[in-house]
């Protein structure tokens, strides 16, 4: 789509003239990025930052700041600042606004769970209008990097292993949060991270070296990316990691030949934090400036508070390792950016300290977040114990019962007292349904004491602990059916959060076993920010309901949903493995020269384990329903497609169950034979058909040629003739299809 | 180094007539190999065969035979075969002789732990010698595979994950195979595997999807390829893998622009075991005609087994898919081994059944297999527990004690009757310790079922179970010293033997938690085919012996260590990873922008796991020895190299324990900063040191422009200026260094 700029106070040729006036010192400033503290805590100027190039003077002209101020302290700040500036030039405001400024939304692999970037880019539209009113021009949003390792900490902030599905939550998030143009009423900028394949570190373990090929980087890292840039993304932001032995910060290939020229983004590019500095320790730069002069070169706009930028560029221009114009042309950059959002004419924009009250945490907002929270929880296993039935009773049992921080890392203004737990949701339903509540035991016990950093969790006695386990074995007892809310203590998943192991914490083992032993009727609720190893949790229960961190309105989504108020609908974005034994692992993978089958033979000179199967517990896409649904009748509208021709794909899906409920129908389709070998199956197409109690519907997709294009061994994208399978079923492992060929 | 060939029956010129006068059809049947099965065993030739290309016709001039006939029936076969054939072509024999033909040697992988390559060439020479006078030509070895993940079974074939080991071990093994030349008395020639790249698996599944940058295949995947080619080896084998989407034995590119053109090899390349067949089930290749076709046009000399190129190649070659050229090429390059191997004046070569009687498994040989395994035995861990002492009580427990089968699943000929197990050499020097027995478990129990295929294991009855036990404990109850000798079961390893799990069966935990109860002076030894978790283990033993699967003397080495007959002097070829969640891990990982040091700082925003370490419990190069050394005076004789010289780096090393022993000095060199960025280290030299109690040597290498040359980006391999460390240690955790500059 192309964006229909309004009028601005500037033209590129004003915009030119002004940084051709811009002294060199002024041109470099607005290239620094600092933290909103220099301006607002009086930070201290000690010898090693003045060192490192932040002075009085470059954060006085400094082009933007990474920070919250509000809208009080940012109008004050703003005026200050432009009345100071030689040119008048506004400054910019950036924040990590994620999934949620201060309505907080579900983690975005949870979003990823909805199959509904319509309802992400509402939450995106959301958390733009909070940070908006609060004084914030960018978000650092959305991460679209492609995962298939659970270790790694940061997949919570991914939506998910699947290339399609990253692109349309990509386009979507940047839909919401820029509007269709930046600078209208409570639009920010939107920052696509991090270029690029951040998401494929070594071993899992966060910062490590990438290693794709280049087929792979162009076939299955990069779309998500570049569907970000073709919806208009203002910023793109460098990732940390080396690929293939070149930091991206650093990558002259990655940001000026892909990033600018093949995919024509003409916005800023930002490094991660620190990243440029960083390319020392990479051993990729011998000293700062070196560091320096290679980031400018590569096209990296924006230093991320290191100062680098400020105290070597003067040098590194003087002494011809940089040219002036690539300096002109960032500096250009950043103020197109401020002159898109309308900071030239109106440099307060939407902040606005009335309306950050009448609209922060509104109930509209509290709303969407129940929405999505509502759909992207993902239904692992019922048997039959779930939905709750009214007269029940119910032990609510385990640490998150009553624990109200349950959203993400990057939820930084996230509140507690801002978010429904799910006692206090249970509390309202208390008439129809016979509630005990106890916590059985802390999210963390004595032996889980390095899964957080810097624990300061306050350990209860041993005694405290023996009691807390025998309250809720006592509460286990004399229910009907148990709810017992366990997971990942939020700060186990985010940045630098990786895990060498996908279980939970072994405290709360020991919960699910006491339980376990007194009565086996267990429905359990895990909040995590990654796939985990449920082997054990689900031989030990009868429904698993997978809630990820569902933010403001958690505990109320899950009420409604454990009462079928909403029936589970989420699907999953991400596959849960067996084990970490199996990582890294994804649905859509290559079928090797001796794919293993195990209907069909014995394990033998076969790809896979001799210790456990192929496949993850729980494969990409899957996700139960209170409903049950049936596919029949799948059928093509024609079985040749000719170049320029469509094909229809039919299925009728009938709920043959006893509840109402929603379902994701998936379109997979497989290449059969190709150039470069073909995954398994790949999604093509997603629909959402909410179906009563014996009611069917029709389901079409279209399917186009465009759909079966690849990245052939010469690199460029294409189709090729032959046959393909078309699937059309309820998750990844879907086996029926039907065939046509491409002539 | 160039090989100089013996005067042949057949020049160039005559071999190409030869092949003008072949018909089409028995030109195609040089390519076919069949097993040595259509040839004794009258195997029925039934429609599936036939059909597939495999017909008496083809049988009676199929090129080559993979398997074992013994020198009389060989002699036999050869007669009717060359008598048979319109040209009176003889046939060429292969078999997989890995690590001995009958006189077993340890694993590849143990030979790598020697770090000494001339051994291996010791060994080598007595395989092909052995193999020589059995009849055999051609060796599929060595497997030169870079391997990373301990998950895949088939790294006890490799020698590691180094690139400059597996490259020294690669050349040793060629040489040894092949002596000068293949033609002489008892070479054999050799064949490279498998190219390229089956050792990088996704997610360490056997023949798994393999993903890497054309840098880092470069830099460090082909080298060792590249170093068996130049050193003579006469084949190549292809992989089943696909390389960055194109499988390894339709790929054009891998196997004749690099193979061939870049790397100059003119012998014979082989297709694994039905791998062109398997282009089909990659999806590369729509049926048997177009894979035949894709592997002829990649260079795909010789088809294992699946007779599909004399089933294809004739239509393909009139229909134009394939030139008579090609075929005619291939044709010549086999025939020319053959020539080389001096067949056509000597078809019998070195099949000779008095000498099969007087050379194999003769004293020498036993002789150089005891050597072999006494070196590759790597010590662990030792708290004073080893060497045992004179007089002492010595328990000697675990299934590996008396077991015979000792040796990996590649050494098809070994028989557990040409074994010397621990009890049996115990028994030897039973006048000098006091030795009890007891086997305590069997190798696997009930709940291991899954760790080998096809289990036939006789599972002891419950009671038995219990019996064992209570034998094993009563037997450590009395016991001065366990010797504990537990480890994988021979077929947990090789190939179509990857795990998820990198512990012991689960039956021998519950053996040495038992013993540990009554008495913790355990030494553990380890049979295994692969790095292992050793946590457990290391936490209930005081020393830990690691013995790989060792070969025919085994037993015999065993105990010499453990009574410091011999003193350990194995270094680990690969890392022995914390945790399975840690791999893939290796010592030459590059650093990333935020690398994080233990001694220096806070886990938190490094790269690094929250749960375990980043270093793998026993590190690349480790090996510790019943001597103990000290590493002084580490220096160079320069601290600036220019082009055209050589620094030399000293170190004194002193023995200051109270045995004799061997050190592997290792050295190691960072480059600082490259254009791709460089490894934390690198290993460029090791040699072995021998010392007595309060010896000490110098020791000094000498270090090359050439050592300090890497793949750059724009894949050229070169050297670059500027800073240098080296470190000169006992493994690859060595911090101390010194520095260079290349000017």
């Amino acid at each position: 789509m192309t964006i229909d700029r309004k009028e601005r106070a500037m033209d590129q040729q004003k915009l030119k003239e002004l940084v051709q006036d811009m002294s060199l010192i002024e041109k470099i400033n607005q290239l620094l990025q600092v933290t909103s503290g220099f301006f607002i805590d009086d930070v201290e100027l000690t010898g090693p930052i003045r060192e490192n190039g932040i002075t009085e003077q470059s954060i006085a002209q400094a082009g933007s700041v990474i920070g919250l101020l509000g809208a009080k302290k940012y109008k004050e700040i703003q005026d200050a600042y432009i009345k100071n500036h030689p040119h008048n030039i506004p400054l910019l405001i950036m924040l990590d606004v994620i999934n949620g400024f201060r309505t907080i939304f579900p983690i975005p692999l949870a979003q990823g769970a909805t199959f509904e970037p319509e309802l992400s880019k509402r939450c995106a539209q959301i958390a733009a209008k909070e940070s908006a009113v609060s004084g914030v021009h960018v978000t650092f949003a959305p991460m679209v990097d492609l995962v298939r390792d659970a270790r790694w900490g940061r997949v919570m902030e991914s939506t998910g292993e699947d290339t399609k599905l990253n692109s349309d939550f990509a386009i979507a998030m940047v839909e919401g949060f820029q509007g269709t143009n930046v600078g209208e009423e409570y639009s920010i900028a939107a920052c696509v991270k991090h270029f690029a394949a951040y998401g494929a570190p070594n071993g899992g373990r966060d910062y490590n070296t990438v290693e794709l090929s280049e087929n792979t980087l162009r076939g299955y890292y990069l779309p998500a990316y570049e569907a970000a840039v073709k919806a208009g993304v203002e910023m793109v932001m460098t990732s940390f990691n080396t690929l293939n032995g070149i930091p991206s910060t650093g990558n002259q290939w990655l940001n000026r030949n892909v990033l600018r020229d093949e995919m024509g983004f003409d916005g800023v590019l930002i490094s991660d934090w620190a990243a440029i500095e960083e390319l020392q320790y990479h051993g990729y730069a011998k000293d700062r400036k070196e560091a320096a002069g290679l980031a400018m070169n590569a096209g990296v706009d924006i230093d991320m508070m290191t100062g680098i930028y400020s105290k070597n560029l003067e040098s590194l221009i003087e002494d011809g390792t940089v040219k002036e114009e690539l300096l002109d042309e960032a500096v250009l950059r950043i103020l197109n950016l401020k002159n898109k959002l309308g900071l030239f004419e109106n440099p307060y924009k939407d902040a606005d300290e009335e309306k950050e009250k009448e609209i922060i945490l509104c109930e509209e907002h509290r709303k969407v977040s129940l929405e999505a929270a509502e759909k992207s929880f993902v239904l692992l296993k019922n048997d039959g114990i779930l939905p709750l039935k009214k007269r029940e009773k119910i032990a609510l049992i385990g640490p998150f019962v009553s624990e109200k921080e349950i959203y993400g890392v990057w939820s930084m203004l996230g509140r507690p007292e801002d978010t429904v737990s799910i006692a206090e949701a249970a509390d309202k339903v208390r008439m129809d349904y016979e509630f005990t509540f106890a916590k059985g035991c802390n999210i963390l016990g004595a032996e889980d004491s390095n899964l957080i950093p810097d624990q300061h969790v306050q350990e209860p006695s041993k005694e405290d602990e023996e009691r807390m386990l025998q309250e809720a074995v006592e509460a286990a007892k004399n229910a009907d059916k148990i709810i017992l809310a366990i997971g990942e203590h939020r700060r186990m998943s985010g940045e630098s959060a990786s895990r060498s192991d996908l279980t939970l914490p072994k405290i709360q083992y020991k919960l699910l076993d006491a339980i376990y032993e007194v009565n086996p009727n267990i429905a359990v609720i895990i909040f995590t920010g990654r796939p985990l190893d449920l082997r054990e949790v689900s031989e030990k229960s009868k429904a698993i309901l997978n809630v990820w961190l569902p933010g403001t309105e958690g505990g109320t989504a899950i009420l409604n949903t454990l009462i079928n108020k909403v029936s589970p609908s989420g699907k999953l974005p991400m596959s849960f493995p067996y084990c970490v034994g199996q990582v890294p692992v994804h649905y859509n993978e290559y079928f090797t020269g001796r794919p293993y089958d195990p209907k069909t033979g014995g394990k033998e000179y076969r790809s896979n384990y001799r210790d456990i199967p192929n496949t993850p517990l729980y494969p990409f896409g899957y996700g139960l329903s209170y409903a049950k649904f049936q596919y029949d009748d799948i059928k093509l509208s024609k079985d040749i497609m000719s170049i320029g021709e469509t094909i229809d794909a039919y299925v009728t899906v009938k709920n043959v169950g006893e509840y109402a409920g929603t379902e994701t129908v998936q379109l997979y389709i497989r290449d059969c034979i190709g150039s470069v070998v073909r995954p398994r199956k790949e999604l093509k197409g997603y629909q959402k058909v909410t179906l009563q109690p014996g009611e069917a519907k029709n389901v079409t997709f279209e399917i186009t040629e465009e759909m079966l294009r690849f990245c052939k061994d010469d690199l460029s994208f294409g189709s090729e003739k032959g046959e393909f399978h078309v699937y059309l079923g309820t998750d990844s492992s879907t086996e029926e299809y039907v065939s046509f060929n491409l002539n």
